[in-house]
């Protein structure tokens, strides 16, 4: 879908985290980023090699990607005269934005005169169809938290790399806009209307080789009140052979409501395999991925240990440890 | 959201099923039916008055609202006619067509000028908010089904006339175009965009008086492939205090879906349970409607004991018995 290499716009961000999305797509498709593209002021810096628009384009660059979250949601003046610039080079533009790209009216213009495109990634491109619960070939992994926001796309590119590592046949499968950045394709399932949910997911992870292994990102909580409808899909649509379990340790109530507790991983799992059973009854539990970025080390360790004995799992963090022992659970 | 009263319109259909959604306005709320409209050749009759559009308008309609489903999906020139006639009269036009009135642009126009209303009402009218899982005050019911299409609407329908009819505070809450239809508002849960689901459930039963039900009806099945998504956000949007368990015991499949079967009653009691006590611990499942066109009235008893023997639970089937038992079984 969208055309690489890349150039990375990160803006002036007024702080790394702000660039959160270039950050993602630099470690996990270093080879996609020609370089970065920075305004007066920007605090983010990947340490790749700064480039103009031109500059860019004659290093082979085919999108500019906006890797930096906006100030107030609004695209400033500064950014558009940016976004023009590329697309007069005969660039592709590709944003998350809340604001879109292509409502942007002399951006558009432009883009159409130059035969570029601008891609909203929030935005579904496709009419999907609705799902029809078929069985298909080939493997897929679902990663379900416990909460929304617990490392369910750092475990499924962390599992996919793994996997590629180990000369194994593995996609991962984006359902959000900084995944689709990454990979550059995926489906922005919770800009998806509801009766084409499943079907999206079936759509994005379609009959393939007995040995391939698609790698889902998981979307929301089947036990947050405001999204689980999101990962019901996910679950009913991914088919999925295998589930990791994600979780995230120190935190003291579900990501936006303060009313509500946390699951157990217990609870995750029966309620999870419960759920992918109806579409796939030989579905398992294969690992645990704890995003223990909130403990020091030591009781990193002490956590992730106690979690394996105590589930019976292969338990890691993929941030410190990588996704080897999740990807060595896909078996088949 | 409709203005009463309605004139039906029944169009030219070939048989009395496809006009089943003015049959349904006209069985659920005969007071807001003034007449019916018929075009040459139309099968179907409601045995309410033939009016005219001038008559409809003399008789006090506000709403021309068609209740035929259109064959081969496409709004024929002699039913684009009477619209613009109702809508030149003044009347506003409500359908839940795959087409849209307003996409035809003379009617569009005609309403515009005239200063009436086109509604779409498989088209979502609100920017609904995303969740927040906040606990309500007043009580809810959601039906949940073992399939789609197992009549939850009219068990939802038969449950508030007989809340009413007992001289209780209760409100039947629509989620499908029919249902929206038949009460004039609702929202068409299953065209809303996955973010949004739970929160427009939660904005369709907002906070009541303490003694006030909520009827919720339900969309599709926890069960269901295609659609379980959309159930999902009913269970935690709907934040139900009971649940209402519909079935029928003919199907031999999940609808569209051949190679499901369809899962227990139990299956389904646990797995609804299980799912709305993440928003309401205190949710249970209250009584048990089950569909029993598709048997004798002498094997439907049969059935009716049978599962209320065995779930111990009341178990009607509204058509035959009405709502009053299911009713009963809100209590507080």
């Amino acid at each position: 879908m969208l055309k690489t290499p890349y150039l990375l716009f990160l803006g002036d961000v007024p702080d790394p985290l702000a660039a959160k999305v270039a950050t993602g797509i630099h470690d996990w498709r270093p080879e996609h980023c020609v370089g970065q593209y920075r305004l007066e002021g920007c605090k983010a810096d990947l340490g790749l090699d700064d480039m103009t628009i031109a500059e860019a384009k004659e290093a082979g660059a085919k999108t500019l990607v906006v890797g930096a979250a906006n100030r107030g949601g609004v695209i400033s003046q500064s950014w558009r005269a940016v976004f023009m610039e590329a697309v007069e080079a005969g660039m592709d533009v590709a944003a998350g934005l809340h604001d879109h790209l292509v409502d942007i009216a002399e951006l558009k213009q432009a883009a159409d005169e130059a035969g570029t495109e601008l891609f909203d990634v929030r935005v579904p491109q496709v009419k999907y169809p609705i799902a029809n619960g078929k069985k298909r070939t080939g493997k897929r992994c679902l990663a379900v938290g416990t909460d929304c926001s617990v490392g369910k796309m750092y475990t499924t590119l962390a599992i996919d790399k793994a996997m590629k590592a180990a000369g194994r046949k593995s996609s991962f499968r984006a359902t959000g806009q900084t995944g689709i950045l990454i990979t550059g394709e995926g489906v922005p399932l919770d800009a998806v209307v509801a009766d084409f949910m499943a079907g999206a997911v079936e759509w994005l992870t379609p009959d393939n080789d007995a040995d391939h292994w698609d790698i889902i990102e998981g979307q929301g909580s089947l036990f947050h009140a405001s999204f689980s409808g999101v990962t019901m899909a996910l679950v009913h649509g991914g088919q999925p052979d295998a589930l990791v379990l994600c979780h995230e340790p120190t935190r003291t109530h579900m990501r936006g409501l303060p009313d509500y507790e946390l699951p157990s991983l217990e609870a995750l799992r029966d309620m999870a395999l419960s759920l992918a059973r109806v579409v796939n009854p030989a579905c398992e539990v294969t690992g645990i991925s704890i995003n223990t970025a909130g403990l020091s080390p030591e009781d990193a360790r002490t956590y992730l240990k106690e979690v394996e004995e105590r589930m019976g799992l292969p338990t890691v963090d993929p941030f410190r440890d990588g996704g080897e022992r999740l990807a060595e659970g896909l078996t088949g």
